[in-house]
């Protein structure tokens, strides 16, 4: 083992927690790193833990290859909490999943270009675990666990699930946008995340639903698609209904809210992609006849500033100018 | 030690990640702990990470009073890198963060009852920091972490950031009832976030805000409160610069948004407490009107099942029904 062996290559990887159970067995079963051979045996020997020493009443050292070390600062620098089993003679190490000692790294989190295709099939499958915010959400977070892991593998996805049906049942924000948008956000950082969440609901807006991408796989083909113009589930999924004849709770409904699930997680992948190739560009404009609506009553610089939202007004008001 | 430090005692609990590094200062600045002083020095010991015992070519031992073992399996069996500096004859270790080591415990996360005023105040001071959906989720998430720690702090609550203003400025869903309704669902399980969810969107559409419970650290005191009728930051913040004759963009109107989140965060808690205690029921009902409209319009069991929401029907339909 020489240089080429410095710190960050490893043998194994581990999971923490449960995971180091079975680690610990095959730590058990494996062959054992020796370090410097070279050593002569006994030779006290520096260890750092995230660069910097550990040091105990009893000096680090080197034996036949091996490095020993004090048990307690070394576990207790790693998060584990050390206690002494005096009945069997046996220090005892609790991984830190039972203490108060993992964090979540600095916001945002490094992206990883995901395959929007990908996501979008993800996306469907999702949906039917749970839901569409859960659906789109665990899309985009799922494969960054399957192609990065850590950090996304510490996201409880689950905490999403109450947005279905627009947060339960409500008919609110349509669930696929909140759970994109949460995904958006946990790798984009400030001055970014709200470009591209504003991005994608505009698109949302605009786009028909169903894509037809989904015919490999769906359990319905070719549904009928709607434009609904709004964000809102509400308006989505009634307005499908009325172009489809079909009632909210029937199962093509549902398929088509699953396609829809994968469709806008897919978007926000090729805008998160766009983005970190440093080619993202807002693309979404307001109708006309809205964007005079916000000249007067939406934002610091309108005139009357004295209405909040970005959705299309005349969908639920008259317009007082013609 | 004895005994009573049998697994579980620990003298400190430290930080994963950076925080390791403080850890790895205070270790070596501080009293290590010695093992049971009565071992012969030199006699092997047994170790064991989560109850499965690690084992090299080298055990582990007893050095005056000192437990040493070999520093690859224990490190790795907490999920850390082991790498070998030949030019500073270093064993570097490399804490879990780096790596593809850390998981999520499974969803639900267990509850710890907060307090609601605590809770309230948190909720209005984090408005501040990240706005209304990162206020509340933060002001309840971060109090468990605060209360609890791990695992909550594996959270990064920024990743909510972007409910803002109805997600985005886009006036949907109200922010503080999105991050609340994250946080409820990270610590309910299915069958029960739903319900309280529900609950939470319902009381709010009933509620004067912002609450008076503010006054003694608000920017703006004794604010004028409406009811918004609507889970929607679009009703809810344009109905209030009406009664208020503020604009959207005012101080005033901020500050109102910001004890309104500490208010839906506060009632949050105040509801999970309730299913902490087994003792939550639900109080919402909708108005006799709406509740007209909903029979006929929505759920599997109404006559046309043809309407996606909860959201009260009058405030932008005409009744047809009198």
């Amino acid at each position: 083992m020489g240089e080429d062996r410095k710190e960050g290559l490893s043998r194994r990887k581990f999971l923490l927690g449960a995971g180091a159970l079975a680690a610990g067995a095959a730590v058990t079963g494996g062959a054992l790193g020796g370090v410097k051979e070279s050593l002569a045996a006994g030779q006290p020997v520096k260890v750092t833990v995230n660069g910097v020493e550990i040091a105990g009443p009893v000096p680090a050292r080197i034996e036949k290859g091996t490095a020993l070390a004090p048990v307690r600062p070394l576990a207790e620098s790693l998060g584990a909490r050390v206690g002494w089993d005096n009945s069997s003679k046996t220090v005892t190490i609790t991984a830190g999943t039972g203490a108060k000692v993992a964090t979540a790294p600095a916001w945002p989190w490094p992206y990883n270009k995901l395959d929007p295709e990908k996501v979008r099939k993800l996306g469907y499958e999702a949906y039917y675990e749970g839901g569409c915010m859960y659906g789109a959400a665990k899309a985009i977070i799922g494969a960054l666990q399957q192609e990065v892991g850590y950090p996304f593998t510490l996201i409880p996805v689950d905490m999403l699930r109450y947005g279905e049906g627009g947060t339960a049942g409500w008919g609110t924000l349509c669930g696929a946008l909140n759970g994109s948008s949460a995904a958006i956000t946990l790798v984009c950082g400030k001055g970014v995340y709200s470009q591209l969440v504003n991005e994608l609901l505009g698109w949302y807006t605009q786009e028909p639903f169903p894509s037809k991408k989904h015919e490999a796989y769906s359990k319905f083909k070719n549904q009928i698609q709607n434009v609904s113009g709004s964000p809102l589930c509400h308006i989505s999924v009634t307005e499908w209904c009325k172009v489809s004849g079909k009632k909210v709770t029937d199962p093509e409904r549902l398929d088509r809210c699953g396609k829809l699930t994968g469709d806008v997680a897919a978007r926000a992948v090729e805008l998160l992609n766009a983005q970190a190739d440093g080619k993202f560009v807002a693309a979404y404009k307001p109708s006309e006849l809205f964007a005079g609506c916000m000249s007067c009553h939406v934002g610091k610089d309108s005139t009357l500033n004295n209405v909040q939202g970005k959705m299309n007004c005349v969908q639920c008001h008259e317009p007082h100018i013609k």
